[in-house]
């Protein structure tokens, strides 16, 4: 590569990266998947924004033939092997075999329906769905019934997550399904790889290809997975940790990758297999799975997300008939086949529903199939197009529709309430009285609405009934406000202390001002209770003291409860 | 990239990976450096070794044409760039300007005396040194000098800790002068590449490429380090965390990559630079800075350097002499100049000779100076091959020599003197007397010179003087034995638990025997402080009980102290 290349390489992955992570932060901050984001950076920097802009600058940065294309192409190809081999590591498969009956039966259901709608579909309408004109009908129908039946563990783990469900019973369960789903999809969809003929294919006969495929599955699900847990003790043991155990993960999926894609199926079928091998070992330490993990989700994953946007122009060829078509499909056929699962098993109507909803969820999973697909010249890029905004859809719909059926609330953080103006360090007040007053003064001063004289004296009267210092140095003066529609929370620094009357004697040096909506009951606890818990440790405490600005507070807050 | 393509790549970047990480941990089990392990899988794996016994498999494995080698290039080269944004973190900017006088003076000899000695040298005999033909006398001689100038801030630093003189006050000193000697040596390798005409430069005008690097140079040790320590609490507040601030660190690595790159000097050097201004954050945090590394140092850095052994064939081109020559040149000279200096500094005679040894060492440094000459055509690849002995050599030499002068003895665990064997779970005795007696056996069948009647009654004798019964259930029994030349030990976890008269009252249930030689008055007391330290956590106590074999123990023990 000339020094040319070289640069242009560094460039056009420093922007591409940056502008991914931005964005998908963005998406992050609306309660969106970031996966959102990063795609949206690749069209923006691709040929459906700036190609149409400034054509020539996108073909500075991303050039389609030479050396540099070939680099790029190199480094998502990696990218998008290592993100898999994340979403192996993450899909549990003792779960699966531990819930047994129940997720097995949704499973089966939950895959089966849509495939089969989705292959009756595509058998009957092949055209107008985006079959390419030399691919066959059944290989086409059968990948097409593979993209509506497939969702995304990745993006259901974290929904889950948001909704606290993720340790409750229901979740387990949908957990376990949603992992069941990815490996039958993704078996489904390698051995429909292996019996298609494509120009790109490997040299070998289809016979063999099938028979490897089975035998590599199998292998990692048994036999393979046995070995790896066995060696991995003796590789803690004896090399330097964790980079030894990392580096053997890395290799392994490396090899894999070269395997799979040596006997026909897509190299990503062999990292997500070892994945699911090596993350299912009972040695994997918490330090090395978070340590691929952010890696691989900060550098790689955006990266190869971002590609995709690259890769087509969104507007040229975008057909919304398709879009719905293939929309209504997914959602109508996943739907119906979760719910009749779930209503064998016996699940209340209100959970099966949530249930379906969440399994709808498709994100990175149906993108990156899609894109094999589209690679190998089985879909037209139209299809294409329809399947990455059916993907996203998707997955946008399924939080808020599950919080909206089963009425659930998102955990609240004390400092989503605050702003910059109710941070005061340090505290001009030097007694109980005063310190309320100079905290109410500062959330008026943001809303200018309130009345701080009349709030300042219903802290007060309530801080005279019960007072609110906590234990370590920490004070709570809470009240409720008519009127107000959200909690706000304005927090003080106090160099010397002031005394809240707390259990344990001592000053408070820390004081939160807590203001909730009258008839919101459950707000004043929730942030009380996690002011208590942030607060608990030390050493974060001593590090309050010393924060230069309202923005490293906020880093600090942020940090402590993910340490 | 083709399906053969892309299998070709994942199979020789796993093979490479696997190959350079066993040799690198080798390396490291001798106590060695592992970038030699390192370089020496890609020897093996290169033209030297598997090239010549089977060039078909080497060039399939390995092409040097077409897409397969264009892909290879792009991933070493954000590999060694991505490395020397680890090296720049590590690097210290603040202790250099802290610790002031003593490190400015020792690092300007330390630099200096080298630099004038190795361009003196390259001026009066260009040719015997491997000047090509067509690079200028004057910018060889300056490439030569700063080869033999260069020093490795990571391999002194491991020396360092490995001596535990990391934190002493002697260490801060070495490790300011490193940090001085890595700096300064790679602005003037930014400087002398700027000056430089190569055909694979730039298209930018010498002036304006000398002007850049200067401001480029003063802005990140300046207003862009400021600005990076700005910005960084805001997104540490607002981005999720701890992937928010990796994205941000590899974007500006990247983007700066891309600027020196197209100023006309490396992209290494951007990244250098970009991680001196980054590792310099009071906003840093650990989890961040420790997910890099381990990331970087076991997946980018073995395939960088693996990649330098399968650039040349080593066999071939070798010149014994023209490497003694260097290697002479490049000890005397550093080790007259850093004398100079800290004897200028009233530093004691042995730490002076101490210091001197440590800063000689070149490492991965001089070797990525070493490989970018190479590659713009500057040295011949003669002298390249000698670059890499002289700098491995170096490395090796600079821990046994400085132990040596300062008399040194290394961190002792209490696992290096185990065996398998002497790993009991579960004991069968039920008191104390009998489970000396099972522990010394179990030693006496490994070593079975020993005598192990003789020995448990020793152990008993010296027991009933002082019970060893520490603290939370384990018991350290101890003797020293007469014609013993190492400590051994053996440890036996006990179902019931066995009263070894702790002054916590409570049963030990894990009893550690530890013999030492007679005269060795450290060793003793060093491994009962580790077994103590190691077990004194509870989470790993618990642990032990669970471990199926001596090897899981092994790993247990290993990262109990790591973690």
């Amino acid at each position: 590569m000339s020094s040319h290349e070289i640069m242009v390489m560094f460039l056009s992955l420093g922007l591409l990266l940056a502008a991914a992570r931005f964005l998908g932060e963005m998406a992050k901050r609306l309660r969106q998947p970031t996966v959102i984001g990063e795609i949206l950076a690749g069209i923006l920097l691709g040929p459906t924004v700036l190609g149409s802009l400034a054509p020539q600058l996108t073909a500075f940065l991303f050039p389609t033939q030479g050396n540099n294309a070939v680099a790029f192409a190199a480094i998502t190809t990696i990218a998008v092997a290592l993100f898999l081999l994340v979403a192996g590591i993450e899909l549990d498969f003792a779960n699966i075999l531990k819930q047994g009956k129940t997720v097995l039966l949704i499973g089966f259901f939950a895959i089966s329906v849509p495939f089969l709608i989705g292959m009756a579909a595509a058998w009957s309408a092949p055209e107008s769905l985006g079959r390419m004109a030399h691919t066959k009908p059944l290989a086409f129908a059968m990948f097409f019934a593979t993209l509506v039946s497939v969702s995304a563990l990745p993006v259901i783990a974290k929904i889950l997550m948001d909704l606290n469900l993720y340790r409750s019973d229901m979740g387990m369960v949908v957990i376990g399904v949603a992992a069941l789903n990815d490996l039958a999809c993704w078996v489904i969809f390698a051995f429909i790889l292996s019996i298609t003929e494509s120009p790109a294919r490997y040299t070998l006969p289809v016979s063999y290809t099938i028979a490897l495929t089975a035998l590599f599955t199998l292998l990692m699900l048994t036999a393979g997975r046995w070995l790896i847990h066995a060696v991995w003790p003796w590789i803690q043991a004896h090399a330097s940790w964790p980079s030894g155990v990392l580096s053997f993960v890395l290799s392994l999926a490396l090899l894999g990758a070269a395997f799979t894609e040596w006997i026909g199926i897509h190299a990503i079928f062999g990292t997500f297999m070892m994945g699911i091998a090596i993350g299912d070992t009972p040695h994997l330490r918490e330090r090395t799975r978070a340590t691929m993990d952010n890696f691989i989700s900060s550098f790689f994953a955006p990266l190869f997300f971002a590609s995709i946007g690259l890769k087509m122009d969104f507007v040229a060829n975008f057909d919304w008939l398709l879009t719905l078509l293939l929309l209504v499909l997914s959602c109508g056929s996943k739907i119906v086949g979760c719910l009749l699962g779930a209503r064998l098993c016996r699940m209340a109507p209100n959970e099966s529903l949530a249930l379906a909803f969440c399994l709808n969820a498709r994100g990175a999973m149906e993108i990156i199939l899609g894109l094999v697909a589209y690679q190998l010249g089985i879909i037209s890029n139209t299809l294409m197009e329809s399947v990455v905004i059916v993907a996203l859809a998707t997955s946008l719909m399924s939080g808020p529709i599950m919080q909206r059926i089963l009425k659930l609330k998102e955990a609240r953080r004390f400092t989503d309430y605050m702003a910059a103006k109710c941070f005061i360090k340090w505290l001009a007040a030097q007694e109980r009285q005063k310190t309320i007053e100079e905290l109410t003064n500062a959330i008026c001063t943001v809303h200018n609405h309130l009345d701080a004289s009349h709030i300042a004296a219903a802290v007060w009267l309530r801080e005279q009934i019960m007072p609110t210092g906590l234990d370590d140095g920490v004070a709570v003066p809470h009240t409720r406000v008519k009127g107000l529609n959200t909690p706000l929370v304005a927090l003080g620094i106090s160099e010397t202390g002031i005394d809240f009357d707390a259990a344990d004697g001592r000053p408070a040096r820390i004081i939160c001002l807590i203001l909730t909506p009258k008839n919101n009951d459950g707000a004043e606890m929730e942030i009380i209770a996690d002011i208590a818990t942030t607060l608990q440790n030390r050493e974060i405490r001593d590090q309050i003291f010393h924060v230069a600005s309202y923005t490293e507070f906020l880093a600090l807050m942020k940090t402590a409860k993910e340490r």
